[in-house]
């Protein structure tokens, strides 16, 4: 069975090399890759060779959004079948630690996940991956509709932490696929204000015909005093920051309403990120 | 009747002046004032003659931590009775704003708090006040424990937001007054791992005595060395802070565990706050 | 002004009454109604006299479920203007007791009601209303619409009570009114999987035409059977009781996941309701 | 080795049986038992051979809290060392299921737990366990403390479930081992107000003892009454029913302020439980 993986050697290089297929065990499936999504982690790491404290030494395989079809499964499998369609959740939490046990796993410190030096991702043809870890999706549903739930469940989880309700304003910095996955998440739980922020008209049309209230170019407008005028002056009740500009960082917090929140979700290369906090002083 | 106030006339300067006690209203009490804290607040007013946006124009009276004896009642008072000792709540809250409606009354858009410009304090021998918010303390209680609830209600509101629990870690920056009732909140909770840090030896003494399992002087350690020690490299739970320094507030970001809450009750006089974010790199 | 009145006489009896319209105070606003909806509530009165210690003397007005147009406003009103359209909330709270300042002004201790025992309803041509629980309605709203916020916020109330959440299932007993709410609410916030029992297959029909995933019509199914099957023997998440019928109730306990939540709305006149508690047991 | 075993064959007859000890595999730990707590649901199984659809088949070993010394430890074991005291999680989860997911692994699907059919207790020399759920604890904790963490941790998880918080007040039914622990964990979390019903003298002087305001003995006092005279008809914040009882059971509702907390631990034999919602009536 030949498994061709597409390897990234050095920085804004890619070859093609044949792997092994490693041996599958009793709890873990063998899936044939359809389709993987390119993340912006994806493209940082091919042409820096590293994101923070994670550095990519040698050859590296990346890729962490996949979708694709279940060809072998293990003895004790029993949650999936061969020609099932699949999507991967490219993090494998240890189960043991404390944030694994209160539920938290996305934070669990042993995490093992695609595509995050040292472990590589799924640029391959075949993959074996524990089958607690592998979703059927729905037959209807495409390959790469599955291959971006990995990114959507970022923007369910952001909104989730947002304890987003009906009747609440969002703000959202940021209409790449994140910030829109988090409006389409923002719109399927009634929220209906929602204003969003780029500095590119093609990704703010976009956000306007998946239903966002107002988009803001921050080319021509001022973020802030829009949705001061938007809001009375109030702010809105939830910002959402998706592209990790420590411009779009710094705004966040004078845009949101007393009482608000604000999630952060992109992180930016800078080390030093500002917030105005004097602007928000008060009695408590 | 006599009322003597204690104006503050421009900067680091008080006087002595007679004002009327106003009329008594159905729904208010008149109260002898015993005492009255000094607030961070009033000291930074009478020094420098505001706090952010708000600033003292004229004559105006400081002090909004008091204590004292119900000399007369309203009419339609039916929460208090004469000779009551008291403590004050020293904002009032319109109970009509979104903010009231939803139980966040402290977030009031149109909170009349004392010694706010341009709303004077309590520096005086009586006030006139509404009786909701005025409340009977225990006669075993001293006047000076009356006027130290203010303080004390940030503290244990700064430990609720934190949604404080039996298990969790804390660490304090700053052993001052809000700081030592942060400490002593997080105790009655049931914390029993909490670490404090001051520049000040006496300050950092009184919080061993009040029950602070290490304290940090910073003048001669480093709190993010110590902290990563004392919990194996995981930070802890709940990091406050209370001093306003830019240089605790960045150390915050580097002692809070993954999914731990940081909670700003000091904020400085800094336009800029920096955090940095980068080093909370990591995949959600 | 000519203001007629319908009034209850003693149970099954209603006639029209002539009364003033009560003086204009400067925080009110002169509502002329145009449509009030019939709840369960008034119904009930209406044939019985009293629902549970509230107990109707005399005559009485029902109806609390209203919208029309403002007539008039007080010197102070702020938030509305003559000729807006509005609907009205029916229960006005003290804004003192522990309830609201906890932002739980539904359970004031002092709440007054419309066409609760002693208080009077809205059936009527004109009533005088405090302005601050009066709320402007889009002009291309209807007044029927408006009249039904008031049962549509029973369902809002009771769904986030739910904690409702995208991926949960619902279980709801009961199609009429507050039913259909809760279901229309449930379906706004993202829910997929709702389930709905109820005898009459009128109004499941008008259920499955809302969103309903599956309809049971009790007299021919068993609730508990189906349930299991569409759920794995796992129970719903949140399990809806908008009927007051003893069976509903105790079959709420039997179609619940372990964990769940159950949300009882409709209040039944038996005076003692049975769970089977025993049904849950467990090792906690 | 030997290894002594106590089996309960058949109900109230007990028997000495020597077993064997089962080999340790690489995650697990071999503890010799100091201490085995007697629970209440030990007892039930005792004398009358099943709790709900959980029977006794044959032999069986009771015991499920229980405290003692590491003797030998897996190849893999890293939290624990050969003489450790240590303490036992009776119920080891799956770590898989939709319950473990989500951090509430009490209520996993395929818990297995001690001393529940068809899974043996700890009533022997030596058991053979997950090094994962076993805990050590301080050297100078006695074995008879360690066992007790078991029921101590079902009166905090009571109480977490309560969300109870400073200012709160308690209603505890029943002041055996579980409501003991339920006022011991109220208290160290700062609630001050706290009542707890009994029909045994002793019973209630222990829980004076360890810090109860109250104590009611329903032999001779009516709870309902003394509730509402002790707070003004309003009820208690939180209620924990620990008895099982229908008379405690159906006075839950009878005590708890609007909009506050009943907690059942207790679960009866008795099929159905009456509650008097009839009693909350009121608009929602």
């Amino acid at each position: 069975m030949k498994n061709r993986a597409v390897y990234m050697q050095g920085t804004n290089n890619m070859v093609f090399k044949d792997v092994a297929v490693p041996e599958l065990s009793s709890k873990d499936v063998l899936i044939k890759i359809d389709t993987v999504g390119i993340c912006g982690s994806d493209v940082h790491y091919y042409q820096h060779g590293k994101i923070g404290d994670f550095v990519v030494n040698g050859d590296f395989i990346l890729g962490h959004e996949c979708a694709g079809v279940i060809v072998d499964i293990g003895k004790k499998v029993q949650n999936l079948s061969i020609g099932d369609k699949v999507a991967v959740e490219p993090g494998v939490p240890c189960g043991k630690c404390e944030f694994c046990l209160q539920g938290k796993y996305n934070l669990c410190s042993d995490l093992v996940f695609m595509a995050t030096p040292p472990d590589n991702g799924c640029l391959m043809d075949y993959i074996i991956y524990p089958a607690q870890w592998v979703f059927k999706i729905p037959d209807k549903m495409s390959f790469a509709e599955g291959a971006l739930i990995e990114p959507l469940a970022v923007g369910m989880h952001a909104v989730a932490q947002a304890q987003a309700d009906i009747g609440k304003s969002a703000l959202i910095f940021g209409a790449g696929c994140i910030g829109l996955v988090t409006l389409l998440t923002l719109k399927s739980r009634g929220i209906t204000n929602i204003y969003i922020v780029d500095m590119i008209d093609s990704r703010l049309d976009k956000a306007k015909e998946l239903g966002a209230t107002e988009t803001i170019n921050v080319k021509n407008e001022n973020v802030t005093t829009i949705i001061n005028k938007l809001t009375d002056d109030k702010g809105v009740d939830m910002v959402f920051e998706m592209t990790g500009s420590p411009q779009a960082i710094s705004q966040t917090v004078k845009t949101v309403k007393k009482g608000g929140t604000i999630i952060c979700v992109g992180l930016g290369s800078e080390k030093d990120i500002s917030f105005d906090l004097g602007g928000l002083i008060q009695h408590i």
